[in-house]
């Protein structure tokens, strides 16, 4: 078949017939072989011990931000002398860089299970995989904050613990949609980053790949900051309020799970089903075998 | 033809002899086959979706830090608290960088009518596909800037709903040429960052494409906000002036698209005829047939 | 032996069996070769001019900025006008990723006693290559330091010379730990880049190594700055104690050298045995013999 | 020849007999050929351009920024508004990055009188080349600056024009020194940005050349702002001085040339004797003829 022939007229599905690239078959639901290999107990340590450091990193930079800014203690000419909300998203940001440049080779780098629900979705880990992956995440984000409480005890609660809620203001509807878009934004970058046809006919592409996912994490957070305090990250809201343990962050916890698992199931459809055209080719296959 | 045969005497057109690098042929004005391919539409797609994202974090991110650093609202000890002008010209540098890097392979990642513009006039897409994509950009503008309002509902009117005007003291001609020369540097970085010629000859320059035209977005803001807010992408000032609707926006309305589709062709005719030295070569081909 | 017996029922040692790349072999203690060939000295010198411009031009930044935000030098309109902390954390990590590009090729771009500690600990440098390092890396901090007294005579000493020690109000426990996770992420960062398995293996992770070393730093930087003013680097803390020479930076200057080499030696063998599991692969070829 | 006999015992020359990368030879002073090649304008016409947007983006950053910290201008609540020291510091390293990386593939992307003439002492560029460069880009400095004057006549004499100048309180000498220093970190991480022997031997070293060269400009300026307004680019400061024409910045102008002149000719003279050992090569190559 030439490639005159790959443009057909009525429909567009035989542009997929001549693929110069190599899907990955969709990872088995439970795969027994790899519950045995040292590989994977490894990618757990490592998925606990990366979003420890991510927690430990940008909490204790909001914490010290604040406690800098705050006139009573630090007299008025430090009031601008802290890192800003501009330090703080970048200080989510770029350790997501550091983390998922440092993971990838380990354990995929999600760091955050929102990440891993989207990957689950478009059969890219298993579901076991990404169970495990999402306990040693919110077992390493409470660790994290944990270590911040125990060195920033002084200051902890009084600047809120870097804990997830609604700013006031806001109704949960803006926080919920808020939670949602932002973590369409992150997971969106995921898929397009480790999209294994981007590799093979975009060579002008260069695979930054841990680069621009850590920018799209510091452009929500510069974002929705003054929202919800961005949390796209559930295991990042679940480790701050576990030792933070006040009543309004549990209040609205649930918008920090439901938000951030929506965002990253319409990620995995867009790229899924729009961008990579699943609909369409599943069509097209249906088309070729009839 | 040997090496030393390549620069002539009298004239640099045998420089172009022996090419490394093979220039794509001209798009045509309209592609019937491309019209039947399921690729422009995902890739119009694409261009809403991703211009969406843009304005929604780019504007949320312009209310949010003037709502903070309103001394009004928040109290004094906060008003150095927002992301600053700084934080502002990141959130629209950083969401290209990202945004062109998730679209190149989809859609070529312009995200802005005057790119689309430039690269139309080099012939680097077709008429159809270009207009198709100014509308689908200016529509995901729309939408996202919506977006802000319908969440920040309370602040979006009072802090000028992100809209692009002149700022006081500045005259109509300081804001064109603000915009001409802005969308110039961001024009020619995308031409330079697409080029075919450098991919082959300059191996030691690395391909990171996004990167460059994210930090060019960045640079212009840092420079212009004071002036017109920046707009260099009449894409953004539409959606922003559509949904925030008053007289001064609109006033000036027509500053944001002559000045950017001006820089757009100045910067498509300095790439295509100074540094790829389009005349001379024309000239140089006429004298080998003569 | 066929992909299919790879993954072995009773332990995960059979992983290793078809290795796609190859370990270096380790550093010998002491190579009397390498003692002879130039490569060694003008590593050391890379080392100790790039430690000297390091310090240079951080504490430069350091002494500008407390300079500018000082009210009662500079007026209180100008209160806001220095880089911040955000700007300082960035000098930090962005002369990091500068100074990393710029030697890797020579030395391997240290440029802090405790990456060469914990290199030397994974055997990647030899003894007497590490006791060089150090002392040109101290050396060269000192020297660093002591030109910013010359530039800075009028304010060096009034802005505490870029000393490190405790902020008032954390113990000397919390700065431990402080300057132990920090140089962890720093020193895990480092092996992450530096991994020959990772070249090999993981081709969508790109070798970046230089910028995402340089953001560690800077993260670290944002983060740590309130609570010890951030070492991570025993040449950096030396340097400005020595140069500023006052009691309350050498009192804590052991924090600064036990702090950074515990958590080198905890990031080694994190990487050493945990990542690359060191121990289970001692283990299965213990197994093999048998 | 071995490769055990490269390290020889007596001295280090023998590890210069099996090189792995060709070292372009030095360029002539005067290159007729070139001298008739469209390519050599182009490159004129690159740098004039490149210099003119750098000059136009950066003022225009520096007099908006002060325009917008002005109280009397802005009102108090503005006062930390502006893009600070820290986003004056981003518009010069960043527009480096992005103007190197347009410009590489044309002229070298040079944009700085003081890189050009480090390359020239290192025989990297032909004499005709470099004196047309350096007028190049001092001509376009001034139309860059003369642009800002007309966008912003009403701020631009008031906010002192970007011009570089001693900061009070510092003398002389110590301006001069904060030249040399700063252009010996640009000039040394664009030789080791363009080394031919780190392509070939360090693969785990990207090439992403523009990159450093703009972050050392970033750094640069954030260490020696306070000083001189940090120059480092004579082009810079002789456009700025001619445009804003007033006494001071033309007293000590001759600082802002003889530094940098003098930081690029130590760091050629680093690189091509110590870091590339142009020395002992020289001594071995003798040795061997003996």
């Amino acid at each position: 078949m030439g490639k005159d022939d790959v443009i057909e007229s009525g429909a567009g599905g035989g542009e997929f017939a001549a693929k110069d690239y190599t899907d990955p078959p969709p990872a088995p639901l439970v795969d027994a072989a790899e519950l045995c290999s040292w590989s994977l107990y490894r990618a757990v340590i490592a998925e606990f011990i990366a979003t420890l450091l991510f927690l430990y990193i940008t909490v204790a930079t909001v914490i010290g931000y604040k406690h800098q800014t705050d006139a009573a203690a630090s007299g008025a000419d430090a009031a601008c002398g802290g890192v800003g909300v501009l330090g703080i998203a970048w200080a989510f940001g770029g350790m997501i860089f550091v983390l998922v440049y440092c993971t990838a080779g380990i354990s995929g780098g999600h760091i955050n299970p929102a990440v891993t629900f989207g990957l689950f979705l478009a059969r890219k880990v298993s579901l076991v995989r990404a169970l495990l992956y999402i306990v040693a995440q919110c077992l390493g984000a409470i660790c994290g904050v944990g270590l911040v409480k125990a060195f920033q005890s002084a200051y902890f609660n009084r600047y809120g613990g870097g804990a997830n809620s609604l700013a006031s203001g806001y109704s949960r509807g803006t926080g919920l949609g808020a939670e949602i878009i932002g973590t369409f934004v992150l997971v969106y970058t995921v898929f397009s980053a480790t999209d294994p046809k981007r590799n093979a006919r975009d060579s002008h592409v260069p695979v930054l790949a841990p680069l621009p996912i850590g920018f799209a994490v510091f452009m929500v957070h510069l974002a929705t900051i003054p929202v919800t305090g961005t949390g796209i990250n559930p295991a990042r809201s679940l480790g701050a309020a576990v030792i933070y343990n006040k009543d309004k962050p549990w209040d609205d916890h649930w918008i920090f799970w439901v938000g951030p698992f929506v965002g990253a199931a319409i990620a995995a459809f867009y790229h899924q089903y729009i961008l990579r055209a699943g609909a369409i080719k599943a069509l097209g296959s249906f088309r070729s075998n009839a």
